[in-house]
């Protein structure tokens, strides 16, 4: 069946001939236009919405990076179980699946029907030292990421959020996104979760020496994910650019969720027209990182806190968009008169 | 009864014990502070939530200060009954009961049971070259307002946004806001639903005549709401304050809420603590208006539309705030180790 291709006028005109102003529904007609692109339809919808969190542990958290010890993960993630957690009560609030992902958690949760086994390790190596992770662990990761995509794909979903659980990983980031971008670590950094000053320069310090030792290690997006990254990381990368690649909508999180979103970005830039980026934090690295990407964040709510929290909070205004372009009266039915010249 | 005031601290510290890096919730944070503060318990509730909208005529609007012809101010109220407009889309989608206020239009809507008739005058007077409305009418718009409000609130509303539709309303707005912050008027407009430069010049020019004109009128609020105000943002102030009064959480939208949100400030300085603004656009005039406030707004969508759509696309925010305080796991209770030192 041959489905013609809408052309971006219609997309615009039925924006346009809304009873409002031109534009002024400001970010909500960029999202409407582009929700409405990818789905290639006047009449999108979201449908079996997902925020998949994936949980790993860090090798580079043993090197005193992190304002949270390690154990932190393993715990966290059972507090996801438990249903405890901010992701817990923002998707429940929103009517959002939550699926929980151990893509490599220095923990044996046993087995566990609200949790996802797609373990890869108990942890990464740290890269202070080695590699993080070996090229075929990295490729393992990809895959199960596009797998676990498939999956909701399959059931439905068309618009799915991807959020992160890691004692460390914004160090992980910080060094994946300085060797992609080619920016000094020392402007891809923050504060993370809490660390004051001097723990600030210790861990600027620590990546530079680490991003030094790995000089000569590959440039493409995937050796520097099995150099730097995580499991978690490495696998949402492959989540996301499976999830362009099946025509979803892509809601990227916060600070670590988009340098994962980078990756897949790097390796396959057709991924762009798919990605939401959902918040933005205050951390210096987030606000470079989407300016690179010409990208624009729904939310400023001044949030660190990854989980996915910034794709729950955002999806009611992905509704908002999608409620005005189906349901707002035009100009011409609702008998309003137009701007005047 | 005796009901014990909680502490700042008391509310702080159930917020800084749930599962999550001290902060990190950002916003929400403060969100959550402002309502548990408000309701004087640590487990606030949002109950009956409304969003009114007051429309008004304006006799400035016959000066050409804006892109649409007046008559688009009765479309657009007949727009909000026949369920079409940007509001009636945001307030169906949260379940946010609407109601619509008839507070000066320049049209004869007859019985309409989805119309409350509150009309003060068919359109205030062009203040171009007199008052806009009398001392009376003013003080008429007030108690209207007020009475509104308790209505609401004796229904069990305990959280109320307000939004205006009012074509020209933006040139009273910005007229107010030059007199009661003692600001040049320049500063204070925008290109408001579309001018072009040599009609925001023109506008700026009328204004600045005007202002002149009324250089000895009174410069306290009511005297300014009076001289320059339309019937809807005399209404609204009145609601406003009487809200606050009532202790509920008052919802301020757009540019001319706010405007009409610095009236009942200066009025009654006691209702800051109420409110919540909910979205700051783009224009300078708003910006400066919200940093003479201290208020930082939670969205920021660069709309400019009114008709309380920032009240009803923040509203969710406001729900997420109450429920991860009340629904997330603390430390304690989550078994999660806290931040080392």
């Amino acid at each position: 069946m041959y489905t013609a291709t809408l052309t971006e006028q219609e997309i615009q005109a039925k924006i346009d001939l809304k009873t409002k102003p031109l534009g002024a529904l400001g970010a909500l007609e960029k999202l409407a236009f582009q929700i409405a692109s990818v789905q290639n339809t006047l009449s999108p919808q979201l449908l079996n919405p997902h925020v998949i969190v994936f949980a790993a542990s860090h090798g580079i958290a043993a090197q005193g990076v992190s304002a949270y010890p390690s154990e932190v993960t393993p715990q966290m993630v059972l507090n996801f179980i438990g249903g405890g957690a901010a992701i817990n009560v923002f998707t429940r609030q929103h009517g959002i699946n939550l699926l929980l992902v151990d893509a490599g958690v220095d923990y044996d949760f046993g087995q566990n029907e609200k949790l996802i086994d797609a373990k890869v390790g108990f942890g990464t190596k740290s890269f202070a030292q080695q590699p993080a992770m070996t090229a075929a662990e990295c490729r393992e990761c990809l895959e199960k990421g596009a797998e676990l995509v498939r999956n909701v794909h399959q059931n439905g979903c068309n618009v799915v959020g991807f959020g992160e659980m890691g004692i460390g990983n914004t160090s992980a980031a910080s060094a994946v996104m300085s060797r992609l971008l080619h920016i000094p670590v020392s402007e891809c950094v923050g504060k993370g979760t809490g660390l004051n000053d001097a723990q600030l320069l210790q861990k600027i310090e620590i990546l530079t020496r680490a991003l030094e030792l790995h000089a000569h290690a590959g440039n493409d997006p995937e050796s520097v994910l099995a150099t730097f990254g995580g499991f978690e990381m490495a696998m949402m990368c492959g989540a996301m650019r499976e999830a362009a690649r099946l025509g979803m909508l892509v809601l990227v999180d916060g600070f670590i969720a988009s340098v994962s979103y980078l990756c897949a970005f790097q390796m396959e830039p057709s991924t762009r027209r798919y990605a939401v980026f959902c918040h933005q934090s205050n951390e210096r690295g987030h606000r470079l990182l989407l300016e690179s990407l010409e990208a624009e964040a729904i939310l400023k709510l001044d949030m660190r806190l990854g989980e996915g929290t910034g794709c729950a909070l955002a999806y009611p205004l992905l509704q908002s968009a999608v409620a005005f372009l189906n349901e707002m009266a035009s100009f011409e039915s609702a008998g309003v008169s137009q701007k005047t010249d």
